[in-house]
């Protein structure tokens, strides 16, 4: 803290507030506030964390095994059918005694209303603010949900995520973003609020449905596209394997996808956490995307919207020459193969323009777009225009013909997208 | 970022993701995430704010007169009565197009739907999220609910605080909470997020009622017995003069009293702006109030609650040799002579201890409690028994007796706390 201005110096002796103005009226006094608020967490991946022999859960509830404890489970009612009898046994043999809440995991339930019974459960069972944990498992709605529940009660209380989704695992769940939707507007209220701890287990993918684990995929690809050219070569040699019970089992491919994913997503995320830098590479496919998602219809998965709006980048940035066509080629095969899909009817150019036009309002107004510069490398332009986007388009549904439906590209445990 | 263990090496040659694991099982992978979030404001002392001739307010709102911008301005509906017309008339002399919400300025208005409301406004005016500014202009339960808001559209879009009230001036104005009562407890739902710039304009008090000055003068005294020995000294010689007129005309005196408060505030919030370190200076005071506040009937003003509690906490200090006969005499009369109660029939013995097991929990399992160790400086205690409570209430009780009631104190424009 600095002080501008200095105050005038004491006058003890003057005999009353109101006394006439002998000084000459202070041009204003100012003060200076400034400091830096430490933020830290875990993000671990580790298997088999509903054993009991195994100690990661219950260390990041505060649990030693003696000591008894508690904590707010807040769960979907999937993950609750599937595990809850598990986490609870779990949470028995340390001796954590579990509080529950149970909500809808789909996106209706992503509002404020659900918000705010989370924070009444903590209310309810007298949850002591400082050292009792709120635990959130499922998918990305039950972290968001919970995750701004616990950033609102008394100012904040500690949590732990456990994402259950593959997207979770890799995108939604690493981060420090909490909300809810309202109104019509996606995420609409939220905070920055860091969990103390995210723990990953990609046991839970073994009961995801294929269409979302494609739907992970796709957040995969953009990290691979936008930072790791290594990445985008392992994938390119397995991604037809990539299902719930493969990447459950966990074999060496698996847990070196997954885990480049979540380091290439933390190296981003890490230096700009409250988002003050609006250059992001992790934007890349995040541009024309959300006009999709809310006109879909039938609705798209997030990751399915981004991959069309990845399949549009690749093309502009064929066609700037940051990406050669055996590159760009290689980038729409590989998500057509993944089974996402790379086109949409509603991807108009009228509304892929009116996109970029909502996304320069969200960057400040400049379109700060990330395009491939190269695969594995990104860069910004702010110099899209409608002609770019045009022939993008026309450059995707050409391909994405060539390569056939989606439903033919994938050959294993998986579901065709569009079923 | 550190990656705790390294991830295995590439292994781009493996068929597909459920290849038999031929790598050892990773023991579980760990990145710890590490980062320390700026922040920073201005606390600006500055008289005739809606003059249109004083930049202060425009600047805040990002105005320079010429550029036209826009902002979204908060009040409390006593606020728009009394200034509403000039706060409309200097933002358009600015240039600054100024949209409207009025809230109820009392307690029942500290809701989470009030705050839902205000956000609801910022989304039908289409508010810039990074350059059009909310202004909350009022007393504490515009600025909490407007701030509250703030914090949670869009994760976060910047504000200016305007505190009208003595209160909001030198205390709750000028930190970095925010929140809402919700269900029977106070500021149950909140955050911790910093306005950009906090503008103090001591020509709003003279609209505040005379009660309503003493309430900010508790909070002041608690400033000087904590750490400001002189600024004790200064109101022992003035502060029977201290009324709505005198604190507004702003001469010497009033203006030393208002910048050591606030000095004194920011000092102690600065560096613990999060509250990670339970044991303030600034909770002198704040230990028995809470539960007088929520019990008194009529209801007692915040500086009223936090007075009765300094003064069994004067007791306190006294039977423990802290302070000084004559300085625990200083102390109550000074109190008593700026017109604020010394007891309260709500706090029987039985009460404090309940209360002082709450504070307990509040802080973490010790009663941290601050006492004075002389006027002017504090120290911290964590055994304080049920027969200390006794002798202490029963010390304020005979000194309260002695110095007469509150309606004899006050002399000059200041009615009576007990009207």
């Amino acid at each position: 803290m600095s002080l501008a201005t200095p105050a005038p110096s004491p006058t003890p002796a003057a005999p009353v507030f109101a006394t006439p103005v002998d000084l000459p009226k202070p041009p204003g006094l100012t003060w200076r506030v400034q400091s830096r608020e430490p933020v830290g967490y875990d993000v671990h991946v580790v298997r088999g964390l509903l054993d009991p022999a195994n100690p990661a859960l219950a260390r990041a509830c505060g649990a030693d095994g003696q000591t008894p404890t508690r904590c707010l489970v807040v769960v979907d009612d999937k993950v609750h059918t599937l595990y809850g009898d598990r986490v609870r046994a779990y949470l028995d043999a340390w001796r954590v005694e579990s509080f529950w809440k149970v909500l809808p995991g789909d996106e209706a339930a992503k509002e404020l209303e659900s918000a705010v019974e989370v924070t009444e459960a903590m209310t309810a069972m007298g949850l002591l603010r400082r050292t009792e944990k709120i635990v959130a498992i499922g998918g990305g709605v039950v972290l968001d949900v919970a995750g701004f529940a616990a950033s609102l009660y008394r100012r904040g209380v500690p949590y732990v995520r456990v994402p259950t989704t593959l997207l979770g695992q890799i995108d939604a769940g690493i981060g420090v973003k909490t909300g809810v939707n309202h109104g019509t507007h996606k995420n609409r209220l939220g905070t920055y609020y860091a969990p103390e701890t995210a723990l990953m287990d990609p046991e839970f993918l073994a009961t995801v449905e294929p269409r979302h684990i494609v739907n992970g995929l796709a957040e995969i690809i953009k990290m691979a596209l936008v930072k790791d050219a290594t990445l985008f070569g392992l994938l390119e040699a397995t991604v037809t394997g990539a299902g719930p019970q493969s990447l459950a089992a966990g074999g060496p491919v698996a847990t070196e996808v997954i885990s480049r994913s979540i380091a290439g997503m933390l190296d981003e995320l890490e230096p700009n956490l409250w988002e003050q830098v609006l250059e992001r590479s992790v934007d890349y496919g995040h541009t024309f995307s959300p006009s999709l998602e809310l006109r879909a219809d039938p609705p798209l998965l997030h990751g399915e919207a981004v991959a069309v709006d990845m399949a549009i980048c690749v093309a502009l940035a064929h066609h700037r020459g940051l990406l050669s066509a055996e590159d760009a080629d290689r980038a729409l095969r590989l998500m057509h193969t993944a089974g996402l899909p790379l086109t949409h009817p509603v991807f108009t150019t009228d509304l892929l323009e009116e996109a970029l036009r909502d996304a320069v309002k969200h960057r400040d107004g400049l379109q700060r777009m990330p395009l491939t510069d190269g695969i594995g490398r990104v860069r910004f332009v702010n110099d899209l225009t409608r002609d770019e986007l045009d022939r993008a388009r026309a450059f995707v549904r050409q391909r994405a013909g060539a390569l056939g439906t989606a439903e033919d590209a994938k050959d294993t445990d998986l579901l065709a997208v569009a079923s």
